[in-house]
């Protein structure tokens, strides 16, 4: 887990703060259980016909990438006394995923736009990324916006 | 289900053709599965603290809204024979989704290009939407692109 310390304020962020928000691991399991809920296409639950399609072998779904990858962030508890709940997001997928990958999720803050109809709250535009641990690719690339409180 | 014919190439598509994927129903279990596993913020797993907070009561993760959605319309299998994966997605929610909430799965085609650098294959851009039944209130919006075979 990581020991970040949970902002107040939207007032308390900055452009092109950082955070790490830790790793974890995309297990096989997980995989197939995201792909069978939610994306159930061969490459993300079918390990035979993965390995024949253009993959090469099974990948995680880009929803889960994004999910795990998300939920890390979630649990650092960064924003979890400010925010509001998000706008939208802008997401990539440079690279696929395979079973047993560790990622490092990290972010920065891009933009910092205080509410011009509601001055309680502001709008912070965060970029979060996934990077595989074991060679620096990239695999996920989000920008969110999110909602904060003043 | 949906009784789609499943594309045989991207040159199967054209520009605004449009495709209803059918309906869901986002159960207050499994948002709170979901919240639980991918986005645990209070207003998407703790019934009394949701009811304290911005939005009044539970709320489906926007995580869990589009993957949900994009389940519906892999599992119409229009893109199936095609698909060699997403590349990425611009998201918007423009409203709550609740317990109990049915939501309606459209898309549509906004843009078709060959790709240059490899001839057998195209990218195509499409919109879904996720639309409650009850009130018409669109809760999901979707720019997706995807990578299809010719």
């Amino acid at each position: 887990m990581t020991t970040l310390e949970p902002i107040n304020s939207f007032d308390d962020l900055t452009i092109g703060q950082a955070f790490e928000f830790g790793t974890l691991v995309m297990t096989r399991a997980a995989i197939l259980e995201f792909g069978e809920s939610f994306d159930p296409q061969p490459m993300h639950i079918d390990e035979a016909a993965a390995a024949e399609g253009p993959f090469g072998g099974l990948i995680a779904s880009g929803l889960h990438t994004l999910s795990a990858c998300f939920a890390l962030m979630i649990r650092s508890g960064v924003m979890a006394r400010t925010s509001l709940g998000g706008a939208g997001m802008e997401v990539a997928w440079p690279a696929p995923v395979r079973p047993g990958d560790e990622l490092r999720v990290a972010g920065a803050i891009e933009s910092l736009v205080r509410s011009r109809s509601k001055p309680d709250r502001g709008i912070a535009k965060l970029r979060f990324t996934g990077t595989r641990v074991a060679d620096g690719t990239k695999v996920l690339d989000v920008l969110t916006t999110v909602i904060l409180k003043r």
